[in-house]
């Protein structure tokens, strides 16, 4: 009955139940799985039928799969973890609604007696060209009194927790003013096709600094164990695919043939050209500006310059 | 490493790959699955705390959380069928839309050569008390008559199907006038919990007699094989549970206690006692109408017979 | 035109964005919604046909639709919400994954300086009888110093917050280890079967008495306005009906017939009637305790008393 | 309280209720819908905070969005449409999950008495160079008789379905060999993140003739209406838009800048060049293939022709 056992992965198999550490006290644990990168491609035979026995192999196929955004195959495979987690980072992982979660609740238990930590050198400066993100580090000095009124801010939440049980309060109200750096615990179980997607946002370069580092583990230490195959095809078509307009696409075509009239033209059409009048140079247009820096990363020169 | 092997079941392992038949040509079959009893147990640990320890046993624990509509430790356990169905039913089938679907392309595929025939004892009369049920068999001459009919319409479909395939007309085209009968194949994997639901639905009296067949294998083949406990827990909070409504509780609760006359006085409050213009007799009311079949198995006597 | 008009409220009209209060400082604002309890009856018409005619009326077939657990045609109904809620209330709320969500960033923007803050009055002591819930507020005394610890620990953490931003910490970093009980805002969008769903959990007297507080407005605010024969039908059927286990249910009938001697071989056979080694009386046994509660409402004596 | 009016969308209310046809007896009707562009900006606002002021306006906002996969704004408006569609088309429609559907039932009523059919110049050819495609028309004759075969066959499964029926057979079985051309009808309600990748796939040159043309309807006659805005920028990031890989980028940027033997050692060491055993040409390749014909469209010699 061989061909009927259910498929099984030695190298996730290995690291199955062992904590991979995230952050000071977090963890990311694989409690169980089903398929692996065969059964992206059985199922992808069945709905395609005999003829994807043209696509020479499995990994042609997947990366075909994955290039041309088929999904459902990719559904097929499951995965399970333990986290641990600061609220923090859980508040925003959550937001991925098309996963299966028990979280430990703290009105039944006491909260994780554990708040993540920032050491003096992790203090990050809020981004200036860009609202939502941070850039380089808190000197020194700045670094060591921030985690030292951390450290104090969260002893005092934690004192006034305990005092709050031990004075008969209930659990569910006792934990309200918890910091949101106190570490929870989930059960957390998802189909591989939703656990891209969430790697895909959760890996880039703009997502907070914690949940990628969490991302990063479940992509680097557990997905690419799980299913190598789909691993390196997400990589090369999501991870670090580019994508391009209607009018970047059009306007590369014009700069390839070396026609910089009919680029410009091109810009100027789509307002793209405006004048500041404050300086009277090209007024700030965000649309350009990102395609200025692909079109620099491809070589071109570019006619408005 | 045994604690960290992937949760296994050995009843389910020795059919696992087998196809269960069910109607003239179709099957279930399973393909994978996720977690056991356990794994219920565990999510519910993880989220409840250790207080669960009170509750003396997994049984318990799995009875309580069912009874009580606790939903997501039952969503922790995955199960992968392959299955083949008349597209009829297919079509009720994947109204449920939880579940990942790999379904066999009939663009790419020729389709299958198989339509569900109907035996001549097999045709089912039009209910008349239920505007979308079906009551008793048609004749047996009647039903030989239809059997055949039957088998010539099937034929015709299947040879302009034929033809047009052999005259090279698109394989997405060629396939628009093929019955409702005829087969499809999928992969259709989804969580115990969602599972539970569909075969809540369709193991119910008033499915259809086609889909309520898949349903029961799935549910006393599989289900029962894979997670005892959670099945025999369904078979009693869930398919075999009655819900009363505030209004029903209260009568129920006035006969219990033999005040007739309360009873009474609450239904006329209620519009159910209303009488019919032409008989004289009591309106039809249909809340009322089922409160009684109610009633009447608890061994009640109606306070308005 | 008229019949081509979008169906409208008038009586939700009245306080369509209008902030509702609840808890200190929350609110629920009506900022949209598609549908009406006529939108309901539309669908089901559609779905079941010409021979729902024969249901005498909207009411009637509304009442029917819920009764029966048919969910789509209160799909058809969409309601958006703008609440603002402490982050506490919050992480139970949007466990609820059907529904779409805008919330407040506080990466983008500084966090809302408000923090649920509870009166003297109004701590909670923690349930004996049960794991997760509370009962009985604690004493005025003890109430001031909890309250006035509360306030400390809010303003240390405030005061944290406001230092890290003034020396340039990122947002996304200096918001760490704000308080659970600090609010939050969010758009909040779902269809009516999915919130009746949110309501029946979250109305219910399990659920923990903040999130209570803003299911109860929800319920009885705005959807009692909107949709009123839908509410009508929800209470009667979903929030104030009962459930009865296959086993309940012949106990029941058994002493509705006044056979205690057959529902007491019932209960034996189901294990409900050990003895306790210790005390010699019958030994706990909660599904027992919870069948006796539902029997005693009835007016039944119990045959095992 | 003009402030506080459902935001309605004239260009929209226009259409409401009436049918836009597709196919010979299909159509498209607008039901309902709530929100409009500016629903999309105010959502973006709450979640992103008064820092989205300084994207100058909504246009350039949902641009923005869209263009950076920002999808939880799109969630905040809703589309109710009824449609009628054969059931060939309907069963690929159904296949997206994420919309509500309330579908005529052929238990409770008699089917629509209305089949797709095929004029003698609408026969596709079974193309040869995809498995799922078509290419090009039958010639006139062959499609006169396919059109005849067509007519003869759907009139007799009609007369089977009806001589059923007539004689008594359950409306639930009597229409088990409809054929799929068989046209059926459904609400179906779905947020516009939903309804825009729906588009995507649908409108999609791969994507089957038949159910193309309802998408392209709701596209360019519901969404272009509805939210203009949303609809210029979904052409423009979206249905126009190209993808690169990795390699793809990177074989680009050295193109761009006139290294062709970078180019082609990249190439090279991704197994793309490898020569044909039987031809002594480079070997057929996918990827390759892909890339070839987005290079060529941009005006760059191939370092390997």
């Amino acid at each position: 009955m061989t061909e009927h056992a259910r498929p099984a992965v030695p190298a996730l198999d290995e690291i199955l139940g062992r904590p991979l550490p995230v952050l000071d006290q977090g963890f990311v644990r694989v409690v169980d799985y089903m398929g692996d990168d065969g059964a992206v491609v059985q199922a992808a035979r069945v709905s395609y039928g005999a003829g994807t026995k043209s696509v020479s192999d499995d990994r042609g196929l997947i990366r075909y799969l994955l290039r041309h955004r088929h999904t459902t195959p990719f559904e097929m495979c499951e995965l399970k973890l333990h986290v641990r987690v600061p609220m923090d980072a859980w508040r925003q992982w959550i937001r991925h609604r098309t996963a299966s979660v028990n979280e430990t609740s703290t009105r039944y238990s006491i909260a994780i007696d554990a708040a993540q930590r920032t050491p003096p050198d992790a203090w990050r400066r809020q981004a200036t060209s860009n609202r939502q993100g941070s850039e380089g580090a808190c000197d020194a000095e700045l670094g060591a009194r921030l985690s030292q009124a951390e450290a104090e801010l969260q002893d005092h939440a934690r004192e006034v927790y305990r005092q709050r049980l031990d004075l008969g309060v209930a659990r569910e109200q006792a934990r309200k003013d918890l910091p949101l750096s106190t570490y929870t615990e989930a059960y957390w179980k998802l189909d591989l096709h939703n656990l891209l997607h969430f790697l895909a946002l959760r890996m880039d370069a703009h997502a907070q600094q914690e949940i990628r580092a969490y991302a990063t583990v479940i992509g680097e230490q557990v997905v690419a164990r799980w299913v190598p195959l789909v691993w390196e095809a997400f990589a090369d078509f999501r991870l670090r695919a580019r994508a391009l307009s209607r009018l970047e696409w059009e306007l590369l075509a014009r700069l390839g043939r070396g026609d910089a009239a009919a680029a410009r033209a091109l810009a100027e059409a789509a307002g793209w050209l405006a004048r500041s009048a404050r300086t009277g140079g090209l007024a700030r247009h965000r649309e350009r500006a990102e395609f200025e820096a692909k079109a620099r990363e491809l070589g071109f020169t570019l006619p408005w310059d």
